[in-house]
């Protein structure tokens, strides 16, 4: 009798801890991906400040499942899902499942202004991420060649969307690239007069936090020299400027380097199940699931991590965060196991180990229960957990390495301008001449 | 009265030794490049193989200088000289000066057939490294989902053009990735089956390096799973194959994944120069200098590395290495330095510190003065003086690292896909039904 088949698609979060927690089921697993490599999120903004690389946060999907001869990893593009003859479909090829676990995960909303990713990137790959450190870097190189103050001041101001722990993370550390490690490079700027920026929609940044941590948080950013904007929307994005509205008053920012850290939208994937289910989907494109993580009418097909619209025990929507994704994933596999022993499955149950961001060089804010934590300790137990998660024992060599450097220094190993596309111009300004 | 402004292009060995060595002279030095980091070309190929990260070997040029005061870095494209006015032209203005060093460096030599770049790419920056491992790891995603055992076959054959250091180095790289890094990681193929054919014009590889030694480290590269086809010309490349020709027997390989490591050229701006000086070039573009590596007619243009012709003291040209580009930097420092002080000048003299070659983990080969070494001894060494060599002291602490990890394991750590550019297709393979 054959095993049964799982296939799991995505190589995040939520597909790599069920795919490592059916090691010893008597299953066959197929883990698809587009990319070869499972990316370590939550670092991803210290590879687009130069802090760490890409590798230092990357592992090869095919590497983590060396040792695990139930599970074939098969690099791969989705593009639907045949669930009459229970297949998945690629680009290139078909693959047949008994059960499926979409990992999918989400990507950036624009709110329909999707034209504006050009020139406020978001931040979701290794690429997202070594193009904003390009853009950051170039921006202080343009400044030294400026020819008047005007110029010089818009590109010495950087402009971050999104007042999550993603644009606050990103906010500090920036203002600590621009005022501490670039510090002496330059002469006839000085890197500490650049301007940050941080645009955050809501009252407050970090919403999911507790109100008085996130106010310390703000205040926090703002001694390192970030300006925070709350209850300001922002209308539009050039090249040139970004414009901002708050309340009646209008600003427009004059501004060559924006990053975009608001909005999820969930993957294409999701409206593709759902088509193929009948299942429904939420306003950000993640679909609906049941207690147990399926889909509706269909008890073979599951889906986890940022693609899942779960409830918590008070009927609130779950974050699109790692943990949820990781407990997602292990509680799918063990729901396999537990249905193979013909024993009894509980409802997904989210238990919440805390939130923490990381405000720049030893500070950070933690709330874990009713902690409170912000300044050195927080830094340290972030990093902590941090290294906890990351997957692979190089990486975590490697980044144990940069925690412990940062500590000591500001100095930045990553601060590279590297081109993505050889037919760009040798200096990497943008060609605003050309650009309306 | 104003101090004497020396002009650098080019932030390579020979630019940066240059700088460095005039930290103490009573002048103003700019630094022109067109990228914001210097990087360590010897361990390019360890990028190539997802043994290293381009930061391990890669220093932000204003990191180097930070605190050098007479020295600030300009990021721009040189694109002419104003020898009549003493100019150094941008694309996007001109730098005067009083002195002009060209140490522009050089590039790939594809013999006319400049459209093999785009199947057989060279390894000279960062981003050729990155495209390189890039193709190197699809090729084995794409045997992997081979449909029969001709196209495996063909994924499975990488080709190396140039026996040279580069080539030699890469090719053994290459064989450990397969043979050894990779092992277990897919379920379809054997990446051991692997076959890394290493192509040399000449009748040896390593041509530079006593025949005996030489003849050691193709033994080695044989061992190791590496095929040395000596005295074989490359007539043809597409994307499905390499067309060798050796003597009258012409041979047609199937595969998807060519490097060129073989044909210098200098940079176009040894042409420029040319020009603009009444100099005259060698075959390969470089500038032929006086002895003590000035224009002729123009003692206050200097050319150093490989844009220089340069003679040893038996009339032969000086190989396009590190550690002449190093030298003759210092050396035009001093020549600077003593004018001022108005001592005499001597001609430059090359002082070869020897040559050495990494096979694979734990072989190489190093000829210094009359000592010959060959295996782990000459493993280590390698190491140590390529250690000694890098510049920063982050990147030697990190690779040094890597050096001690590369003994105890055959883990690689930054075998990651990234693309290069967003429209290339999802899956990382070539596009070969649009390609004739």
């Amino acid at each position: 009798m054959n095993k049964q088949h799982i296939v799991i698609v995505g190589g995040g979060f939520g597909g790599v801890n069920a795919a490592q927690s059916l090691k010893n089921a008597p299953v066959q697993v197929t883990l698809i991906d587009r990319r070869n490599h499972h990316l370590f999120q939550p670092l991803l903004y210290q590879v687009a400040t130069g802090h760490l690389s890409p590798a230092d946060i990357a592992s090869p999907l095919r590497r983590l499942f060396k040792r695990q001869p139930n599970v074939r990893v098969l690099l791969g593009e989705v593009t639907g899902f045949d669930v009459t003859r229970q297949k998945v479909l690629l680009s290139d090829g078909a693959v047949p499942y008994d059960t499926l676990i979409v990992a999918a995960g989400a990507g950036h909303h624009y709110f329909g202004n999707d034209h504006w990713q050009k020139w406020a990137p978001p931040l979701k790959t290794v690429e997202d991420a070594l193009e904003i450190r390009r853009r950051v870097l170039s921006a202080f190189e343009m400044a030294e060649r400026a020819a008047d103050p005007a110029t010089m001041r818009a590109w010495l101001t950087f402009v971050i969307i999104g007042g999550g722990p993603t644009g606050v993370e990103m906010a500090g550390a920036l203002a600590e690239v621009a005022h501490k490690a670039l510090r002496h490079e330059f002469r006839a700027i000085n890197p500490a007069d650049a301007r940050i920026i941080l645009v955050q929609s809501p009252a407050a940044i970090l919403p999911t936090y507790d109100p008085a941590l996130a106010q310390k948080g703000a205040a926090a950013l703002e001694k390192m020299g970030v300006s925070v904007r709350t209850q300001a929307r922002v209308t539009a994005v050039s090249p040139r400027s970004v414009t901002l509205q708050s309340g009646a008053a209008v600003e427009v920012v004059p501004t060559h380097t924006v990053v975009w850290a608001a909005g999820v939208k969930a993957s294409p994937l999701g409206e593709v199940l759902a088509r193929a289910t009948d299942a429904m989907l939420d306003r950000s494109g993640r679909v609906l699931v049941q207690p147990d993580l399926s889909v509706p009418g269909h008890d073979n097909i599951f889906v986890v991590g940022d693609l899942a619209h779960t409830l918590n025990e008070v009927g609130q929507p779950l974050p699109g965060v790692a943990q949820v994704a990781i407990q997602q994933g292990k509680y799918v596999a063990q729901l396999l196991q537990h249905r193979l022993d013909g024993r009894r499955v509980r409802p997904f149950r989210y238990q919440s180990r805390g939130d923490m961001a990381q405000i720049g060089r030893q500070t950070a804010v933690v709330q874990i229960g009713s902690v409170r934590l912000v300044g050195v300790l927080a830094w340290h137990l972030w990093w902590i957990v941090h290294l906890m998660y990351l997957a692979g024992f190089q990486n975590r060599l490697i980044v144990f390495l940069q925690w412990t450097w940062s500590y000591f220094t500001h100095s930045r190993p990553a601060l590279l301008i590297t081109r993505q596309n050889e037919s760009e111009p040798e200096v990497a300004g943008f060609p605003l001449e050309t650009v309306g």
